[in-house]
């Protein structure tokens, strides 16, 4: 990762929903962040008015960074200053909340799912579709704007999905998902019951992870001019099963690929080593390098072992098999509240700013 | 089940590999059995001459049965007096240990992976192809003879399979597994690390599963006279990605299937609640009825939930979906070292002795 | 266990908060028992109005009971009519809603921790102490009663404690425990985080371990007559440090113990050993027989190998290792939810029968 | 920590018992380190004549460090170069292959437990008893010496007692362990029904929890002149009972502590967090600072959340709790494989360079 740090002037941001999981990663992620610097946080009004360090259960390792654990934290709601927000609101409250800040202008990057399916959001992952920026001229009702990024299991399988696409053409795809708990909330009575046990139920991923798709790997089409700016959603068939198993953190999905073309492993393995994209060429700072890693051995990857590798933010594949010269199957794995929720956030957020996209919209 | 103990005399029986997990799960399950009685134990040379109480580390709840905990275990390799035999011998020991007796008159009926695929051995899912016992006549070398029941994950599909192959015919088979440690044997180092973990890897197991069920879904074709007697393997394309999970007991698999003929959800619900085979007919002790639960909850089969129904030999399907008329998704769990295991080869055993294929062979 | 169905009436009862984990323990128990039939279900108000099979989030193995899964389930509040009712609700409403029920005379036995230290409540562990079951005559404002069991913990703690008590006496108790998450209720965002970690923390639980031991081996003192009846409390020094670990079932305490006189090694088993009382006398269908079992093997007990011995209903000593002849430290195990939970309650409740308690009060 | 890098020169180091996971953990820790070079390694015969990155079945987060990746791996037993060897083998070879290294003038620092106990071989935890360093000088028949790091327990139970003792004084100790998994080594078939599981024993760790704890604790006395130079045990009554949990990296300890004299609750976290030794003095490049980390919240230590902090070689300290001005109990967390291991050889062997040690032994 580059530091350009004498590149950008260093943007404030506000945090929504800072005091979660995911929040408390977006937190984290942006302490030492070179073109970032958090200025505001916003939460539930329990705990508005309190200190952060002592409004949050701080989840990840070590204490919650100095630079804010003072700050105080504001309710959702209230006026906000700076000109990009990160959300990592639940989608309950997500909706109606950041629609209000880009009515004030602001540029909004959301980890919810309230809007990712809105014609005019873009649905990002940067290495994959970061021409989609530009629909944020469709949002015309707001002077400022929302992007998103997907789902946390569905970062992953786009990541793996995207160089076949690319080099071979996708006709098919059956995913079978094994997901960490570190994504699901606060438990249910029987959904705590995780320990030893595997629950074949995740409420609207499947869906989720089969729709996302199609639109993530879709084509920009029409004009801003014309009013018809648009996605046209990929025509793959794409199915999944979600399963939630007792693992911490890394999401691991068997998938099996119907390409387009025929091909051999090695061009299979070149697809996926060679992988890159805007976030590569831009230099983004939480860009990794490479993005995804290809593992010969019998047994990997691993949640355990692996989640961690490029900062999180690179992605696995192993067990690569082919069945026929058209049908292959593998493993992958990427670490669902970095790559697959905070991270994918920041990663977008930085496009947004590389691209120009902001100053853009604090200039209209 | 039934108890139809009045109907046959007590077949004495020897149990080789008594001391590992499945050969005490076998031990546990004929203690109190209505046909079988135990009356020899065999295992390593490190336990024998011990009382069976002492040489094993009893990993099931509660205690060892009283009936065998005095009794002596003696070497595998030893003269075997019970004309039946139950093998849960590693496969590195099975082939020979299984041959030998097999040689010297008794049935044998193994866990073991060893003779599973050889063209004269029946691969037996009672409820699936008890036609299969036939090819016992093929095993002309031996005055005894070698009856095995497949791998712990096999049994599970190919029981939700069989009831689609008979009402609808199957083109395609996609199985992701997710199975319990129970079955692993002696861990290695890195397999230890399955606690919050997922290895997507087990040794030869995707294999297994793939050419099993092509032996177990096919025909028995030819005839001990001609000297052709044989199984003509399923023409159905079968694919595996088979992953350990930190579960106790319980292997789920994620499933796939293309159908010959178009079905709707009714059809597919039926095909399995409706389904039964021999071991129901001939209302043998250790057959559940219904043999498969379909589960209509969003979030069932649960391993920790669901394992242990039927006493542990009944299977369970739930989370199906259609993709299409001709394409079905379903989630299945089946108990792996009961009915992938030692009941497994216990139902074997039951169905040879219902069938006469015991007496027949000691009058040979 | 003894059916001694002949002896008694079926008694009709009562559960409140049978939707719970530990209310689903109890239906489960009383399904088949042979004093008491379950003939009304409370619950809160979320679940009145629907079948019990419905309006449950069925936790056991197996399915809820064929004989209550169609019973309708009543909001906690309404009238009851049985003379008997097991209470499994919250401490947030167990305290009103089971001062209502004896008000409206009927016995209560309750798992809830709100009335346990109220000094006209008898504390009971049965083979504990069954004479603290004559403190329900200083409940004089209420024509009926109210029996409480302790805290899940704390049952296994005096089990193991008495038997010492008695033979050698105790000076001081030292114990560290390591609890399932079974008791623990519905888990926050943080302790939820239990899979392949510790909490050094259970609210409230330390002291309830400490105060509720000195009450349960404290004795009957004073008169209903002379209005002083009492349990004056035991004088034992008793600290406890609680821990939450990721087991199911089961809770272990670790316990160092200061005994009044000098012991051997033999005389310690015989006293754990030969332990009995009440409930063993009156062969209650509940009460096991040993109480405790006494392990000699070096690595027992263990949750998941032996929490389900005697029906869940014994207890579990292991590790004996003596400091001094006066120190002595040692493993106890006991199921959380049966013997902690609601076949503790149920003991006390076929105590109370048998001793007449109940056709006393309903003559009031 | 302090990079010391010009004050020393470079010194080379082999390592040996290098492809288990201690081993693993040393050649990750001395990877980047500015005193010592790794530039062999040694390990059983199956792994000689292979490089360390094949050889090794890589444990830990990441890669095996490319500086030795490529290194080939030597059998235990050959002769070594490097005046410094890490020892990380297993007890059953190390006695006779770290006495074969002393007598060839090498400084040997072992986390194996051979030589713990003999009277000649210092037992370091070097923020302890770093005086103890001079009871080499009784190894006068090896041109070279040994030292040693205690077991794993053990470490964080002195690390936690030592402020006590200076300040307050200590007359007796009980401490439980919750020991994690990751210390295990190979599990037996037993021992790995770990998932979900509790097993109260671990073979001889009771003992040398109680025993390596009376001679850290101990004072130098003697002299090498006249011959009796010695460690005098301290007399303190310590007892243990040590568990081990379904934990990856890090062991609890629940201790209680009877002081010499009275204290209040602020003089015991003064204590603690006031507290430091020699590696802090000398600045060695692996001392923590502070050492122990006192925390103050209801639910903390936990393995999970702390067991990094200070680069996993800080302790922390919470639950503190007085149950009179002379008992306290608490509990403590140490990183087992970090400062319990690998970190706790690296410590030592600095500060035996720091102090000379190393260059007056190649003098000799």
């Amino acid at each position: 990762m580059t530091d350009s740090s004498d590149d950008f002037p260093r943007t404030p941001v506000a945090v929504l929903g800072a005091t979660g999981l995911v929040g408390q990663r977006m937190v984290a992620m942006l302490a030492e962040h070179p073109w970032f610097e958090v200025v505001e946080l916003l939460a539930s009004e329990r705990s508005a008015g309190r200190p952060y360090g002592e409004a949050t259960e701080w989840l990840l390792a070590g204490d919650a960074p100095t630079s804010v654990a003072g700050m105080d934290v504001r309710a959702v709601g209230s006026d906000v200053d700076s000109p990009l927000c990160f959300s990592a609101l639940d989608s309950s409250v997500a909706r109606d909340a950041e629609a209000q800040l880009a009515g004030a202008g602001k540029l909004v990057v959301s980890n919810a799912s309230s809007w990712r399916m809105d014609p005019r959001v873009p649905l990002l992952v940067p290495e994959v579709n970061a021409p989609h920026l530009e629909l944020l001229d469709a949002q015309t009702e707001w002077p400022g704007g929302i992007l998103t990024n997907p789902n946390c299991s569905t970062i992953g399988l786009v990541l793996a999905l995207e160089p076949l696409r690319r080099e071979l053409g996708l006709e098919r795809v059956r995913a079978v998902t094994l997901q960490a708990i570190s994504g699901a909330g606060t438990p249910s009575l029987r959904t705590a019951g995780m320990l030893a046990n595997v629950v074949p139920f995740i409420r609207g991923e499947e869906e989720k992870l089969e729709v996302e798709t199609h639109k993530i790997l879709g084509e920009l089409a029409g004009s801003a001019e014309a009013g018809d700016l648009r996605i046209d959603f990929a025509e793959i068939d794409v199915g999944a099963q979600c399963n939630r198993v007792p693992v911490i953190d890394g999401h691991m999905l068997c998938v099996n690929v119907e390409l387009e073309d025929e091909a051999d492993l090695e061009e299979l393995r070149e697809a996926w080593t060679g992988f890159s994209g805007a976030p590569q060429e831009l230099e983004l700072p939480s860009a990794p390098a490479p993005v995804i890693l290809v593992h010969e051995e019998e047994d990997a990857p691993q949640p355990l072992l692996h989640r961690d590798a490029g900062e999180g933010m690179a992605i696995h594949i192993g067990r690569i098999r082919q069945r026929s010269p058209r049908e292959v199957q593998f493993t992958t794995l990427s670490h669902n509240t970095v790559r697959g929720a905070a991270g994918g956030s920041l990663l977008v957020a930085e496009l947004a700013l590389a691209s120009g996209v902001l100053s853009g919209l604090t200039m209209r």
